[in-house]
């Protein structure tokens, strides 16, 4: 593990969501802070170099994500506070309760409404995704933890250019569209490193997206361009999974997007051996896409014991996946996205680094 | 009051949402069940006759929502509770939790997703208007209700037509749109009483809105028509208020609804003269549409006492409304709407119709 450096930013340590609104009931939910600290110490532990994420300005956030999202995201928790919701209510934290959906917007234009509590919605589409004090600092740091880790392999931090960098991101980022947070996710520190990627060389760029869960967010944010290719492994959404309504098979991108975009919905129960048979397949596309530079959506919530899904997959299973990404042998930033079984966490991102970086 | 019979409906008392889910805080409602006791009582004393809704088929109410929205109302409640939702987390009410934005979607068709808890976000908009066991029963029944007072003004019912009907609705319905239920709104009574009036001889048919909040759900169902007309005054979304994204001035229709669609948003504050002026406006504009008939959406939550909205109208100022109104002339079917203010909720619907029928 010596040769992938580790970044974090201790800010991570800082979102605490406090729950989750399911189907109209809080809940504690699993992405905690110790999530991080369980990973980075499985690292360290097998010889990871930790290297702090530095700031990066918001040029290459700004280019994937609306600029007046960017700035919901840094003000709202202050609104909300500013606003009383915490005497009102009780309520510290953000959360939506309406939403504009086509079946109340009726074709209209969207709007931004004034009363924050409406705003609120605008942005988020679901309950789960709670925006506390600390959460600002760490969605930031997740962004500035990847643009580092791009750094990194582009030589542009301290010391040579590595092939393989691993940002330890919280929040994760993947459910993060161009203008919408859910699914826990709030920024989208992927398809911000892809995006540091094209900016710094690489005319092609390849996104492997092996989180449990369709990264929608990803996907929309560059479903049009011919430039970033997506493609995910995934519990099938039709089967009632998160995010219900994207990650289907027919998605393939759009206008110049057309082709460059491949989800492979799996069923509830895939194990090792259909997890790698679809991962292969995707890493086949990728080959004949020749990208410059690649990033790899480390979620290992699709192992065993992970509470969040049902799939299968052991920890040689992930390392397999690490030599299978490798093997493709370009510059790559692995950026962390879920995973919630605390006990098996770090041991399932170490086998996937070990393999990637082999 | 004898001049107006009151239909209602008995399942009417059978939708106990529980409770509101406001900002991810669950809460006490104000859409209760005793709103439909006190304005009874308050309408026997002042000697109207009650009459049982009778039911009805399906015709008119799928003239005005999508059947598989209707489908999805009379089925999911069911449905939550097979799935187990009562023991997996105690949730015996359906709330969505994840919603199908614009954010979310990214211009990919609206699916309707498998789960149970996905689907919900389908057809509910937010996260306050909760299903029970009773509110299948209560729904269906105020849509009798307001076609019950459709048949009493057509003279299809026993006895003959009177000029003014009122149609006790609980839930109230202007905010279901023609897929979709939120703000304490399921199917929209007011649109099936226009509707129905339609069908049975008028050829143009007018909504007028007085509830506090604007009737986003009438509004969209007949955005595109130019038979119905639909006017509303309600205290401006751009101040903050529900429903936040729809209810504003250039809202005036679309293709051949253009024109035929009229909003005032009202400040914070308003009370008698600016609200009946605005009235007076509304007015003036539906006998220039030269309707065969008419629809109250009676919302008596303008109230100055009202929890709901910041108007100020006076209980003298709902009966200059009802005369306003009556000055059309023209059969009319009044829908109950919100109201919430259990103590003067009934003088206030018993002072409207007063003025509505003299």
């Amino acid at each position: 593990m010596r040769n992938v450096p580790v970044v974090w930013s201790e800010a991570s340590l800082l979102h605490d969501p406090g729950a989750e609104v399911w189907v109209g009931v809080p809940m504690q939910g699993t992405e905690v802070a110790e999530r991080v600290t369980v990973i980075r110490d499985a690292l360290v532990a097998a010889g990871a170099e930790l290297v702090p994420a530095t700031g990066h300005d918001e040029t290459v956030l700004h280019a994937v994500h609306d600029p007046d999202f960017v700035m919901h995201m840094a003000t709202i928790h202050d609104a909300w506070m500013g606003a009383g919701f915490k005497e009102l209510v009780g309520q510290d934290r953000v959360v939506p309760y309406v939403f504009p959906t086509e079946a109340l917007l009726g074709g209209l234009p969207l709007r931004t409404p004034t009363a924050i509590h409406g705003r609120a919605g605008r942005y988020g589409y679901d309950t789960m995704t709670l925006i506390g004090p600390g959460s600002w600092a760490a969605m930031r740091g997740a962004v500035d933890a990847a643009l580092t880790a791009v750094d990194l392999v582009r030589g542009a931090a301290a010391g040579p250019a590595v092939r393989v960098a691993y940002a330890l991101c919280r929040p994760p980022g993947h459910h993060a569209t161009p203008s919408g947070y859910g699914g826990s996710c709030y920024l989208n520190n992927a398809a911000v490193a892809a995006e540091g990627l094209r900016r710094t060389g690489a005319a092609k760029v390849a996104i492997v997206d092996i989180d449990a869960h369709h990264g929608n967010g990803t996907q929309a944010i560059f479903y049009d361009r011919s430039d970033v290719y997506y493609g995910s492994l995934h519990v099938d959404p039709g089967a009632g999974w998160f995010p219900h309504y994207v990650g289907y098979a027919e998605e393939r991108g759009r206008g110049a997007g057309t082709g460059s975009n491949r989800n492979l919905p799996l069923a509830e129960g895939t194990g090792d051996d259909g997890w790698l048979a679809a991962l292969t397949e995707i890493v086949t596309e990728v080959s004949e896409f020749e990208p410059q530079a690649l990033v790899v959506s480390l979620g290992v919530d699709a192992a065993l014991d992970d509470p969040e899904s049902p799939l299968r997959v052991s920890r040689d299973g992930y390392h397999r996946a690490g030599v299978l990404l490798g093997e493709l042998g370009i510059p790559t930033v692995a950026v962390q996205e879920g995973g919630y079984h605390l006990p098996t966490l770090g041991g399932l991102v170490v086998a996937t680094l070990t393999g990637l970086a082999s």
